[in-house]
């Protein structure tokens, strides 16, 4: 047996003993689930010494090996930052429980029930980079969520990782939910393992860059809930307000010009750019952002760079924004069905039935009339959390918060019931009689 | 250019016109989709003599070619059959459309609004053998969802599939569906070039044979609405009725030992095993059906044949079961986590504590109490039409109606709302106040 082996089947075992411990958590309460998620929050509190002292020991290593500045930032977790995610664990505490739900509740005929009831997906596999502090906030969902959690973290975390986990499954030991719900992968080579385990996994959530997630998708065939990209679009429509546009336009390219739900393209209608280009320009200019227009866009600002074709399909991710004209409505609908990601597209205008055409005809899990596409997030949406922001066209789709963790069984309780008394030309009819949820 | 890149280009111009199709099909008012339903109806009814025409041909040519009879049974599309499937179209325009739902609603603050809608999937991939009446019933359920399709029959079924698409476009081309949005590929290789078309297919819909689907599940990145295998169970609790496990095992394997919701595997406990065996094997033994247990159903049946391990793992879809003798539920609990697959599991048992625990820990689309199996599906769950039967864990799952032909959109309307106006201490709260749905 090779060492690959041994691993893959150490690693088998790990998913078992994970998917058993998940099948006890996904029958607890609300209450006992929330109970385990306030000993988490104690534990992690109890333990801030050593989490503190092993994420200087990553911070240190990070240094001494050269990471980029921006990624050690990131890696950083201070007592202050710890605090914040531990209050965070119990905000989770205080979310609706998303198992158990009747969403369906029907006679199929006398005494023959179907109940549709959400319940756990069963295990999820997280693979993260650099951020510790996302074992807290998936660990918490997935205990929220009464599901089991793999997670298998950055190289360059491992010993706030390892820290944090410790206290979280020490916190565990207290509680009713056994401490293998939640798991830590520490080897490097046990990520494309890890995608393997689709027997195990149910459903797998990265959180990194754009070419991680890329990466996680193209290898692995269990769910995955994330996005590749975020090219997301403002379409200045020829009925738009002036003001609302120029405000529009910069805060969905400038307040957090890294998120996914900025803006990389400003579609502007022939009729108005003339008078809308110098003022949109002259504040996005003065915000740092530098501007790419196509030809009719370049003769209205002569002084901006000369967009190429990759520039339509191009997430920056930085202060730039590429300008093209369009014609009409359907061009720019047709724009942006072909270059965006699916993620979130807006249109400024003042006029309804254009606005409807445009949510209505653009393919994107977020369509926004007259605000910012910055508004795309569980918090702002009022979800209490966010699990994550999925551009598939199957739900869940957009921002998913706890919902995205569990799924539904169809549950049918008779009382000898069988199918072929409903059979034949004699045969009984059912009742299909909805009953309250 | 090759042969295959001429072929490849030609399928990737009907995809972008059926989306387009679809694009515009995905907007029509209900009463429009149902007008269009009826004239399809119609113009396949006038076709009547041309599609039967169509189908003795295929099966001249599939009995020349020495194609078995119930493959050739399935092929046959007699009048009276044709005029059921009519009828069928006829029923889909009865249903609730499952486009528009609003399925949120909330205002986040004064004047900013979202809601979030059903809106179909796009465009849909249809891939079967054999049985033509499947173009119908798909083509139907695609129009009511809003959804464009691609159909992909088996080439014994060339003439009958072309005959009715041909009906179909007709009967469309006198509404407001632009035909484009129902489209045949009749080359053998184009099954592959679908499968690859994720840029514009977003759903694949299998029907035929379990070795097809997981040829078809294997090859495509695109989501699809199937399952390969059916491998369901009953356990018979230690708390068993008798009279009601010896009719529930009978119908669950005998009222139609083909379908996917037939059990193949009976689990009983131990404690009953010597008291109820002799009658549940004389009645299934009656019926036709080969038992083959483990050693300790031996001991009791000494007549029937030993099971082999590779029983556990098989759907035998005919008159074959399987038997084991469990110690307790958490044994029989395991075993159907184990090998089953995940479709519809059954516990008989008066004890509700015990049921309950088998309904929770069961995973699997359908988990039952005192009833057969056969109840697993669509029409019986009352949903009018079944797409499909999903044994996968994310939503849809189980038996799926036209609801899994819809996703949904988050639409957000504002009047100029902006981002940063609530960021920072001195931003504004959200209001997160929820609205009528």
């Amino acid at each position: 047996m090779t060492n690959l082996q041994v691993r893959a089947e150490a690693l088998t075992e790990i998913a078992h003993k994970t998917r058993q411990a998940a099948l006890k958590l996904g029958n607890l309460t609300t209450e006992t689930k929330n109970q385990a998620l306030k000993a988490v929050a104690e534990a992690l509190t109890a333990a801030t010494p050593e989490i503190v002292a092993a994420n200087i020991a990553d911070c240190q290593a990070a240094e001494t090996a050269g990471v980029a500045k921006p990624l050690r930032d990131r890696l950083k977790l201070d007592e202050t930052k710890l605090q914040g995610a531990i209050a965070g664990i119990l905000d989770v505490a205080k979310l609706d429980d998303p198992v158990g739900a009747v969403q369906m509740h029907r006679e199929l005929d006398a005494g023959l029930i179907l109940k549709r009831i959400t319940c756990p997906l069963g295990v999820l596999g997280v693979v993260f980079e650099s951020r510790p502090d996302a074992v807290m906030q998936i660990a918490s969902l997935a205990i929220k969520s009464g599901n089991g959690v793999i997670l298998k973290g950055g190289k360059e975390a491992i010993h706030s990782c390892t820290a944090l986990v410790k206290a979280i499954r020490q916190g565990l030991a207290t509680t009713e939910v056994d401490p293998e719900a939640v798991q830590l992968l520490t080897t490097r080579g046990e990520i494309l393992e890890l995608l393997n385990l689709d027997k195990y996994v149910d459903l797998i959530i990265p959180r990194g860059s754009n070419s991680f997630v890329r990466f996680i998708q193209e290898n692995t065939k269990i769910p995955v809930l994330g996005h590749a990209d975020g090219i997301c679009h403002l379409y200045a429509d020829k009925e738009a307000d002036l003001a609302k546009t120029v405000a529009i336009a910069l805060d969905s390219k400038t307040q957090y010009p890294a998120a996914c739900n900025a803006i990389e393209t400003l579609l502007i209608h022939r009729d108005i750019a003339a008078q809308f280009l110098p003022a949109i320009a002259a504040t996005l200019q003065q915000a740092g952002v530098e501007l790419r227009g196509d030809a009719p866009t370049c003769q209205i600002l002569p002084e901006i760079h000369p967009a190429t074709p990759s520039d339509w399909e191009t997430e920056y991710t930085d202060l730039i924004l590429s300008i093209k004209v369009v014609e009409s409505l359907e061009e720019a609908i047709s724009h942006i069905n072909q270059y965006g990601s699916r993620h979130t597209e807006a249109i400024v205008t003042e006029n309804p039935d254009t606005a409807n055409l445009f949510l209505a005809e653009v393919d994107a899990a977020g369509v926004y009339h007259n605000c910012s596409t910055r508004f795309a997030d569980g918090f702002r949406y009022g979800f209490g959390a966010e699990v994550g922001i999925s551009t598939q066209k199957m739900p869940p789709r957009g921002s998913v918060g706890l919902e995205g963790l569990v799924t539904y069984k169809y549950q049918v309780v008779g009382n000898g019931h069988i199918v072929a008394d409903y059979s034949g030309s004699n045969g009984k009819s059912f009742t299909h009689r909805d009953l309250s949820t």
